[in-house]
Formats: structure tokens, C-alpha cells, sequence
């Protein structure tokens, strides 16, 4: 199976509603694809928040209706921050029965919303025993921190670098929410505290913004690029309920399997888009992924291997943290520079020889985790 | 592909919370199933109102929360009423690849909820359009009877009738939100408008509960019922943007697909389930999914044809007016009454010789529709 059309929006606070969002998104992956509208058999959609912050759901039927005499099956999935990814996945089940499909993700979340951002987003946790009890977000993964760190010796040096490099890869990518912002490792370092070890730059931002891609069951050219595997998996949401807070069991089992569906190994990985809604979490993913061993990621963050010249580029749109966490389109947005660096489209920040690329995408704190190997035609 | 397991809940206000009525709906399903759950290859959850009701999204981590161990892809799909039968065709669309998914659907709406009940559920319809404008449900579902009622010169007095049929058979359902309640002709002329010309039994309740199918690529047994064709349909979200308010367009085309699918007519049909959230619609199904021409339903309804033991029986389990509609649970509640009675195991309101079912399941205003024939293995 193939993706034929990639499109999204700019990232960042936008004056676009979620609908809008949405439209600028399948506008572009469908002009970018070339099949026409009308040979889409059936679109997903992929949205967090609509509910809590938009007073939206039924999200499929709005799409619907901004495609009027369409007539096609629409879905919305919803699986917190992994929601594209996981309706991506739907997306290829479906094209076992259908020729062409459509997945767009997409999220509104500045502006007034009917509950605050804070409260939404934590609806992703589990409501009795963490969101009631204040375990926000940032809290749940400053106890990530605290345990990585404390447990491997690692200090908040490596964090920064982190935060650094996603903001420098930014600087590349005209359609990234801090694109313009020129961040230096001194901002980062005397940043604010959110919730410690956690700074204002270990946390990725609130952002507008949609993401889509057309795909097909049979190749249709050259920029066509495949996708080996796509998986995902889902895992108990509270961190209570895990023995171990320095991994997530989801990422690495959806990982393994697709490793084994494609028939590849970390070692074939040329670049790949993680999770990194916060700095700790990019290293937590190279190691979910198998591209270093437990508690190596901090050495392998300082030895450069990450940079977009490094052994593995990692995150050269600038990941969550500086492209952007428009939560609905989060993961699209990750294939979406995938596909472009596989086709060799990706402008300034073209990874030179890009054939195999990887996304990583993780809903809550590890409760779903979706990853997805892609390969381009130029090899 | 097969439905091998069925279980739900009882409907109605209900102590449970949402993880405890989808924990009880899969142990029902795995149960009634000769599967191990163990060998459940993924789970699709459908549900509506988590985020706006219960503060609870990312709920497909919350299942795996309650099935430690188990390490399965779950994915949660939300398509306003429609949800568990979309999520149902997920899952089919899945089955392609796997050779057991299990589809659970839950709903609490009763008890306090983060938002009101009339807001959240109105988050189905179109912000911009109607929610903000005060559209609310009852009102939407009021303009289309106002239409159907003027132009096919029918009166209120089949609206009772249909309202009278669906409780007369929720007496029979000891799992209905109804089951207890004694509901005469006289109480249905006397209730309270709610919005004109519907009056309070003229809607479906809000209800707590869930139900849940496990589902097989292939046949294991002589229980087993046979998925003959599952489609669903997006359509505009609006009754603004649409050019009829008497006929569902996406309950049509769905309708059509399916009987192509399975290769089957109306007159093979013998029982259907159909979206009654308001009596209105039970009419307007009846019409769309070709059973009877337009404005004819009145008649088909006046002549007994839906009753247990009519030509057609509908909703022999009380349907959404007394059964109850917990929203994300209702789709499969369908199937679940269908698979029963093509079994032969409906008890009390067993209806003889039941080969072919239907069931009709409608998200917003006609927003989303879907559609699914099943087949017993009896004949």
C-alpha cells in the first residue's frame, strides 16, 4: 500500500477554525496526490479535542459536509495523541476492500474552548485515579524525568540539547509553529520551571493545525512511497499501573511487529519522526525503537547521531517540540515528513540518500503507541 | 465473517461507571463466545460522550487498562450515534487481516457529568449552524417531523403507535431500560410537548449501558451468524445544507450497498432493528431502507405489519424509545438483539423461523448512517 498525496497546514496559533483546518489539509494531499477527489472511496478522520475544547464531535460528518455529494464512508478515531496514527492504520484495513482512501487529522486548540486546554487535554489520562487527583500532563512526565534520570544518572544537559535540536531543525521547516524563532541553548537553559525537571522548552507547544494523505492500494509513480508496516498498540494508561516508568511497553511491542511485518531492523532506519511531546520522551523512544540500548540515549543525543547529518536524523521538521502538537494531526504530520524526505522533497533539510524512514507516536503517557515504516520509490 | 459472541449490559441509569459497563459488556461477549479471550487479535471501542460527560477520552487505553496482559491494538472510533456500528465495519475491515476482534460500545449519561447532557449531545450537530443558534436535537428531529407530517397529511396518532410498539416490546426485553414500565396509549397522548409536534414519548431516554460482539473470520459454530454485508455513510452534518428533511440520503445509500453486498432485497429481511431516537425516525427508516415507499410508513405501521408477529418485525427489543440509547452502545445493542433472535435464543419474543436480519443505526441528523445484514446459521 502506497501514500499518493501529502498535504497540511502551518503549525502554530492560526485564525482557521478546525473545519478549515481540515480542508486546507485534504485540498493540499489530494492536489499533491494524482487522484482526482472523486476516486476517493472513504476518508478517516483523526481529532482529540473537538469535543471538549470545539464543542465538535462527530467530526466525519463535518468533513461530509465540506465535501458536498461525496457520498463516501467517513470515520473519526480518536486515541488521544496517537489519534492520525491510529486512523491511518484503519485507513490501510480498509484499502484490503477499497482502491483509494483518505486520512486527515487535525486540531483546534487556541481561542476560547468550552473547557480550558489543560482540563481537555488531560482527559487523555485515566479520569479516576490521575485527572482528579491533578496529575496533569507535565506531571506525569516530569515523573518520567525523574525516574530516567535518577535511575541511568543522566542530568538535564541532554534535555536541553534535545529542546536545541528540534528548535535548529525548525529553523528549516517554513511550516513549523516556532519556524521563525530563533532558539539558543541559553534561552533553554534558564527557561521557567513547569514541573520539575521539566522547563517551559522540555515541553512541546499548544498548537492549530491539520495534516492529510491520500493513499492507494496499487503504485501510481515515482513519488509514491510504500508503507511496509504499520502498527499499533495499546497499554493500561496511568502510570500506576506500570512496573517501569523509563520505557513504554506500547512502543515497543508496536515496534517489534513492525520491524518483523516489514522485515527490517533499526540498523535499515535512514530517519524517523518520535514522540517528543517532551524532551524526555525523544529518549525514551530511540531506546522504545531499538536504536540504543536502555539508558544509552543521552550519549547517543551527545555524540550527534541525531542531527539531520548524523548517523540517524531524527525529528528534521522539529518534531512535537518545535514543529508543532496540533494533537489530531500529530502523527500525519510525522509521515508527512517522512514522505517528503523520501522522495527527496524535502528542501533545505533534505536528508541526503533517505530510502527507509520511521514515525513514532504515543497517546498519553504510553496508553497507545503507533509506529510506521516507510519506504520511497528512488531506491 | 462471523459474530461468535454477543453480551451487554442492562440499559438504563445505571450505578456502573463507563470502564465497568465496558468491562461487563466483554466479559458477556467473551463468555457467550467459545473464543479465549486470549485469542482476540484487537478490540475496537466505540463511544460518544466520554470526553464532554465523563472527562474520559483516549478510552481505548482505558480497556486495555482493564484486560492487563493482553497487548492487543484497541482504537477508539466516535461517530455520534452511529458509533458502534462504525466501529463495528472497523473491525470487519480489520478481520481481513486478524481472526478475532472484539467491538464494545459503552455509554454513561446519567449521574453528573463534566457538561449538561443537552449540551454535550449536541455536539453532534454543527457548531457553527445550529448548536450555537440553540438547534437542539429534539428540535432538529421536530422540524423533520413538522416536514414529514405536513407534507404526507399524517397525524400525530402514529407517532403514539409507534411509540406504544416499541414499549410493548421493551416488556418482553428484561435488559430494557423500559422492561419494568407498564406504558399505555393513553400515557403516550397525554405526555408533555417537548418540542412541537414531539412529545415526551415521542423520545428515546438517556440511558447508561454497553454491549459488545466478538467477531471471527471464520465460522466455529452453529451459533454463529454471519456477517452478510455492514456499510455506513457520511453525509452533511445540517439539516441547513440538506434539500429534504423526510428521507436520511446516507441511510439510503448505505442501505443500497448493503443489500448489494449481501445480495439481498427488503423482502428477504425478516426482522430489523431500526434508529427510533425519536418516533419519527423509526418512520423514516422504514421508508429509507425501502420496506415501504415514501410517506407510506404511516400505513405500514397502522396495518401491524411491525409488530412481533407482523410481517417485518421492528425492534423487537423496545428499540431506542425503550430499550434505552446509551449512545455508544446502541449500534451493537442492535446486533446483539438481531444476533439473538437469528439464533433462536430470544426468549419471550422470539420471532419464528428468523433467518435474515437488519439493523439501521443513525449518528446526528442522517449525519452518518450505517447499515448491516446478518444471517443465522439455522436455515
Amino acid at each position: 500500500m502506497y501514500i499518493s498525496g501529502i498535504g497540511r497546514t502551518k503549525f502554530g496559533p492560526l485564525p482557521q477554525t478546525l473545519p478549515e483546518l481540515a480542508y486546507e489539509a485534504m485540498y493540499r494531499a489530494v492536489d499533491d496526490s494524482d487522484i482526482d477527489i472523486t476516486d476517493i472511496d472513504a476518508i478517516f478522520v483523526s481529532n482529540f479535542l473537538g469535543g471538549p475544547l470545539n464543542g465538535q464531535l462527530h467530526l466525519n460528518s463535518i468533513i461530509a459536509s465540506l465535501l458536498p455529494g461525496m457520498n463516501v464512508p467517513i470515520a473519526h478515531v480518536e486515541t488521544a495523541c496517537a489519534s492520525s496514527s491510529v486512523a491511518f492504520k484503519q485507513a490501510l484495513y480498509a484499502l484490503g476492500q477499497l482502491d483509494h482512501v483518505m486520512v486527515v487529522g487535525a486540531e483546534k486548540m487556541t481561542g476560547p474552548g468550552v473547557l480550558g486546554t489543560t482540563e481537555a487535554i488531560a482527559m487523555a489520562a485515566d479520569r479516576a485515579i490521575d485527572q482528579l487527583n491533578g496529575l496533569i500532563f507535565p506531571a506525569n512526565y516530569a515523573l518520567i524525568a525523574q525516574q530516567y534520570m535518577g535511575h541511568y544518572g543522566v542530568g538535564h544537559e541532554v534535555l536541553e540539547q534535545v529542546s536545541f535540536i528540534n528548535h535548529r531543525n525548525a529553523r528549516l521547516n517554513p511550516l513549523a509553529h516556532f519556524y521563525h524563532k530563533d532558539v539558543t541553548l541559553e534561552a533553554i537553559r534558564r527557561s521557567p520551571v513547569i514541573s520539575s525537571p521539566l522547563n517551559l522548552f522540555d515541553c512541546s507547544p499548544v498548537s492549530d493545525g491539520a495534516a492529510a494523505v491520500v493513499l492507494s492500494r496499487v503504485r501510481h509513480g515515482d513519488r509514491d512511497v510504500e508503507v511496509l508496516s504499520s502498527q499499533y498498540m495499546a497499554d493500561s494508561t496511568s502510570l500506576t499501573q506500570r512496573s517501569n516508568l523509563t520505557s513504554f511497553n506500547a512502543a515497543r511491542l508496536a515496534a517489534k511487529k513492525a520491524y518483523a511485518e516489514s522485515g527490517t531492523k533499526p540498523g535499515d532506519i535512514d530517519l524517523v519522526e518520535v514522540h517528543d511531546c517532551f524532551t524526555i520522551s525523544e529518549l525514551i523512544a530511540l531506546e522504545d525503537l531499538g536504536f540504543c540500548a536502555p539508558g544509552k540515549a543521552p550519549l547517543y543525543v551527545s555524540t550527534g547521531r541525531i542531527l539531520p547529518d548524523g548517523e540517524l536524523p531524527v525529528n528534521t521538521d522539529g518534531g512535537l517540540k518545535a514543529d508543532g502538537h496540533p494533537i489530531g494531526a500529530t502523527g500525519l504530520a510525522q509521515i508527512y515528513e517522512i514522505v517528503a524526505q523520501l522522495r527527496g522533497e524535502a528542501g533545505a533539510r533534505q536528508v541526503a540518500g533517505a530510502a527507509i524512514g520511521m514515525t513514532h507516536n504515543v497517546g498519553g503517557i504510553g496508553g497507545t503507541a503507533a509506529v510506521t515504516i516507510l519506504e520511497g520509490s528512488r531506491c
